[in-house]
């Protein structure tokens, strides 16, 4: 049995921490013959080093970045090899690009082209746990790179596919995947298993336990992810693919409160508006998540999308630019997005009208609702967030 | 012109000094067409490294120990490029590894094999200030390795050589190389040049400038050294071969605290005797400075010898354990060794007698004399250390 473990920021925040990551390393070396283990930097160092590159500059040259912050996670991994070797435990740190990630050279957001997994293997065939710093790859012109947020999380998720291992294990400091957010609803339950594609939808549940492009990666490669706690001994949530699930009819409610609505009321119902608005959008980089449009009639439309709230001012202005000043542009930040998800729901009717019937029976307004094959999403007033959460937890049965 | 400069701990010890030595290169880019900037971990962080490796293990793997420190020098280089790129220079950071310095795997005391300088020179041809993480290079099998105390004076020497440098500037907190510790006497000059050889009698002089082994190496590699502040703007001190050189008579003088002397009385005035007493202290890796021995009578001989004061216990053991209980073992801490060092006392005498007489003068006994081509060592009492080095110092007019 292979398995690779990634141990977070938290999970390896002091000396103390590492040690207890040691003791956790070992404890599985008993259980697993070959173990991989993936780290971060301890928590607060990236945040440090990259302070120390704002004292020259508000926007460092990335590729420096990249060195710099690439010292982060080489620290823990020595550390960690160090912890393990004193305990009598063979083992050895390497580097990203001692372990073979190649990347392209976007520095500080580079993407993983390949693994050569030769060295790791080595080491592995010789008996030693291998200790590979996170976050981090080189580009082929041998320069170091980064993954960017949740980059550590995507090694882990890499080495998994590369190394075909059995398992890949990311432990934070939240036991799993829950139902909703423990903090709105406290009957919340932990899932023990969910699937990619939920997993991707409930992204912002709880403690954002793991980013979506880990997820995606991991559903390409077909690794058998499973999130834990490093701080005790819970089981966990598994993420694998959906035919080895048994498929409950929902799995969990997701609360966004990052969003912000525009609508653009009377626009000209002609083809290619919505073209026009989407890629004056992208190209201002802004991220539009739900989109709502009506038939319209009279030869105008209206039209309706989300976009993270610090965006909304960027985009108002740019619709109006777009579009004159005929439009109605209405804009709205006082709204959420909460999401009812589970693959279940693929196969079962009356999924989406229960939802609606028990926000209606709470006098909670649906604004918006877009709804894809594992989710409905819904746009309800801010001040009803976690009312509506609570509300759909319940209707669903997550409670029990 | 091509020049290496190296900035030590103290000269980038926090984020303003980094800065100031961005600034120092960016001027000397004025001066010279091509910069390479070898740098030290900022003062504190090795050992604050070393600190956190000790928290697991007393003696901490050494291979994943230099893995650990180096990346001290990384962050240092990284932040030094961020600094220049963002004043509008052309820079880029490259670890020892990627800088092509190979070395022995001997981790945390590794020695250099080769340079292959073909990045170096890319980047320099590209307009690139190149800034090197001093310190560090890699071993044959891919892994990172340091070259011990000293080690980034090293790397600038074996760049500047392989380079083929014009100079390789080594900045520290002090203006160069002085006639004697300016602690002891106020009247001590800077040296404007000296030669390798003296340099390596003087290292025990002032701040310890550098350390030998880059002397010895910049010797070697015939690489032209100047060592000076990076707090001020002085010419400091030249350190070149002797050819190149009027001879002064003695250089300096130099004081050093920290021998221990041991007398053997009695001994068998037989061949092998001196072979068997060093072989013993080499053994258990004493190491041992002056060797005096007196022609023997009656079959018997004595022989005095120094070693570092903490080897003092262990070599009287050593020789107690070697020679029995017949032979008297004198050994006494409490003694200092004065030299005099200068080229030109090669092709002058007098200037033995010269330091014997000014010592007699002031009551000053001399307890062993040892000498070489460039030197003259006397172990005196400690009480007459400084004392001593002020007589010196006045005698051969190293005052004006």
């Amino acid at each position: 049995m292979l398995v690779v473990q990634k141990y977070g920021g938290t999970s390896v925040g002091n000396l103390e921490r590492i040690e207890n990551v040691a003791n956790r390393v070992i404890k599985s070396k008993k259980t697993y013959k070959d173990i991989v283990v993936v780290v971060s930097a301890m928590s607060g160092r990236t945040n440090q080093l990259i302070e120390n590159a704002n004292f020259y500059s508000e926007f460092p040259n990335k590729k420096e970045l990249d060195m710099l912050l690439s010292c982060g996670e080489r620290e823990t991994a020595a550390l960690l090899a160090i912890s393990l070797i004193s305990k009598g435990y063979n083992a050895i740190s390497l580097s990203g690009k001692e372990a073979g990630l190649l990347t392209t050279d976007d520095y500080t957001n580079a993407k993983i082209i390949d693994i050569d997994s030769t060295r790791i293997k080595k080491e592995l065939s010789e008996g030693k746990i291998v200790v590979v710093a996170g976050f981090q790859g080189y580009a082929a012109n041998g320069n170091t790179t980064t993954l960017g947020r949740g980059g550590s999380d995507l090694s882990a998720v890499a080495f998994a596919g590369a190394l075909n291992a059995d398992l890949c294990e990311i432990y934070t400091d939240v036991d799993g995947v829950y139902t909703t957010d423990p903090r709105i609803e406290p009957k919340a339950k932990k899932l023990d298993k969910v699937s990619y594609e939920e997993m991707l939808e409930l992204a912002s549940l709880g403690a954002k336990v793991l980013q979506n492009r880990s997820v995606e990666l991991a559903k390409k490669l077909n690794v058998k992810l499973v999130t834990r706690s490093s701080f005790n001994d819970n089981s966990g949530t598994i993420i694998t693919s959906e035919e080895k699930m048994e498929q409950a009819l929902v799995s969990g409610i997701a609360l966004d409160k990052n969003q912000a609505r525009i609508v653009l009321r009377r626009i000209e119902d002609k083809p290619g508006i919505a073209a026009s608005i989407f890629t004056t959008l992208a190209k201002k980089d802004i991220n539009v998540d739900m989109i709502i449009q009506n038939v319209g009639h009279d030869g105008t439309t209206n039209l309706g999308f989300t976009v993270p709230q610090n965006e909304l001012k960027n985009a108002s202005e740019a619709m109006r630019e777009l579009l004159g000043s005929d439009v109605v542009i209405e804009s709205d930040s006082d709204i959420v997005k909460v999401s009812v998800v589970g693959v279940g729901m693929k196969t079962h009717s009356g999924v989406a009208s229960a939802a609606f019937e028990a926000l209606a029976n709470e006098g909670i307004n649906i604004q918006m609702i877009s709804t894809s094959e594992i989710k409905i999403s819904m746009i309800v007033s801010s001040k009803y967030a976690e009312l509506a959460v609570r509300t759909l937890h319940k209707v669903y049965k997550l409670d029990n």
